[in-house]
């Protein structure tokens, strides 16, 4: 035994990442494995997640386990109802896991845990009500009221991604049209550049635009106004003390937030009787829903709230 | 001394309607005065809900006083920042009348002492987690958190009206474009109506869908769409239990509710995989937001949560 804590696992569409967090959020170890593909038993997958925490488990003295996934989770945290790049379809992974490692499992939507992180240890640290928008692929989103995670009745609060932003508009795999993570994702970034004859995508691009090649920063302006008019919608709801926007594509920093805090300003209702609420970056980079999952577990598991 | 109760305000675009409410939310007595211009002075229109308050005092035992108004409210429930349709700009209602009345009073948003009392009396009753949208003119909103009034930062959550639906879209009051509530709401409903050739506005364009009119029930359908939209917007963003729809424009009901249900049982994310939240009716009428603001004033004032 070299250290103690819980261990959080991330499950994405590429890898299973899974790490030790002490309970200042630390990270003490780690240990990676690849996603098997979405057209794999679920079984596979869980396989994968119960080698990458035994590997932990073998090394650390581990208190409970929690694991961040894309998709809808219940509000129970025992089930996942869909995951989008996975097979997963109202699966009780959380009782299997628990019985195949012997720890307490807890399962949570990867947009959740990470806000958790970050209001734990990170970026929204001082507020008791916040928004966190992760930009990957799509748009994953959570709600922190009062100081803990929002769930709603089905453990679906924070799917900002899918709403509406123009009638008629882009397919999305929701099933839906117009949908806010069509115009403003990683995917979405992608596709305005290629629009205007660029081939790059991800960190490519981010880094394009970061050395001034004017397409790619085109392009990142483009998405950063869409995150103004969606960030616009959700503070008209929720009125929160901050926003925080995280995932891949937040690695363009201001490249992103400017035009996005401008289109903001310019559009904002009431925004000439309310204090702005900041729009900032996430701190903890691609651990957070990793790090927010053990943490949520184990504080469910030694009954901290 | 006839009766014993809490005093609700509604200071509406053309009516200051004061009601006493007893703590089962029955009103007892009601006094009316007729809205000062909104170029009027503050403290006029503060003469006039004095005026219609004192009327009640003089026949009741008033514990409290509590003041709904189509506005943004500071989350202190103290003062009023803006009003559409009154002159008050950063005003400290709450203050001036409690001085002038000796009475404790309170200062709320309209739509959420709506939805306060139908969470208290009402449609809402059995939910710790709702949201109202009541349909006027505009569109107000209001959202209930585990049982509680969420105000946010600054006292302005719920505007849900100005979440922006169509980019470039008409513009609005508010300085925007394309919000929901120039879509949504009884202005849309006879501007709809007109450019189908009716003349139509108001409880005359219900009737004359209810009676079958098609011109009227057409633009009773494209509010409902809008409706249905902007409905599985809030739900994507926060899963509530129960969406309460009331304000003038809902007394048309299945007329209303039948195409929004219909758009959103097509468009809304996950829907193969939640419970759906009820799309209900309010059933308080148009008192809600004095019965509510009344017993808001009430538990405030006697300690209760």
């Amino acid at each position: 035994m070299t250290g103690a804590g819980a261990v959080g696992v991330d499950v994405g569409g590429s890898k299973v990442v899974a790490v030790l967090v002490d309970d200042s959020g630390v990270v003490g170890d780690r240990a990676n494995r690849v996603t098997p593909e979405r057209t794999t038993r679920p079984r596979v997958v869980e396989d994968v997640i119960v080698e990458a925490v035994r590997a932990l488990v073998s090394r650390h003295d581990v208190q409970a386990v929690g694991v961040g996934a894309a998709g809808f989770v219940d509000r129970s945290q025992q089930r996942v109802m869909f995951a989008p790049h996975l097979s997963w379809r109202d699966e009780p992974l959380a009782g299997r896991l628990s019985q195949r490692l012997g720890h307490p499992v807890l399962v949570d939507n990867d947009a959740n845990a990470a806000l958790w992180a970050e209001h734990r240890f990170g970026a929204a640290r001082r507020a008791g009500n916040a928004v966190m928008i992760t930009l990957g692929t799509g748009i994953g989103g959570a709600l922190l009221v009062d100081g803990a995670i929002y769930r709603g009745l089905n453990g679906m609060a924070g799917e900002f991604g899918h709403m509406q932003v123009v009638p008629g508009g882009r397919p999305c795999e929701c099933g839906g049209t117009g949908c806010w993570e069509q115009y403003c994702s990683g995917k979405a970034l992608a596709r305005f550049a290629r629009e205007a004859g660029s081939e790059l995508a991800g960190p490519d691009l981010t880094n394009a635009a970061q050395a001034g090649d004017p397409v790619a920063s085109g392009a990142f302006d483009e998405v950063g106004r869409w995150l103004g008019v969606g960030v616009g919608n959700v503070i008209a709801a929720l009125d929160p003390e901050l926003v925080v926007i995280g995932g891949g594509v937040s690695a363009a920093g201001e490249l992103l937030l400017d035009p996005a805090r401008s289109s903001l300003s310019e559009t904002l209702v009431g925004r000439r009787f309310r204090e702005m609420p900041a729009l900032v970056a996430a701190e903890l980079g691609p651990l957070a829903g990793a790090i927010g999952a053990a943490d949520l577990a184990r504080r469910a598991a030694t009954g901290a709230r």
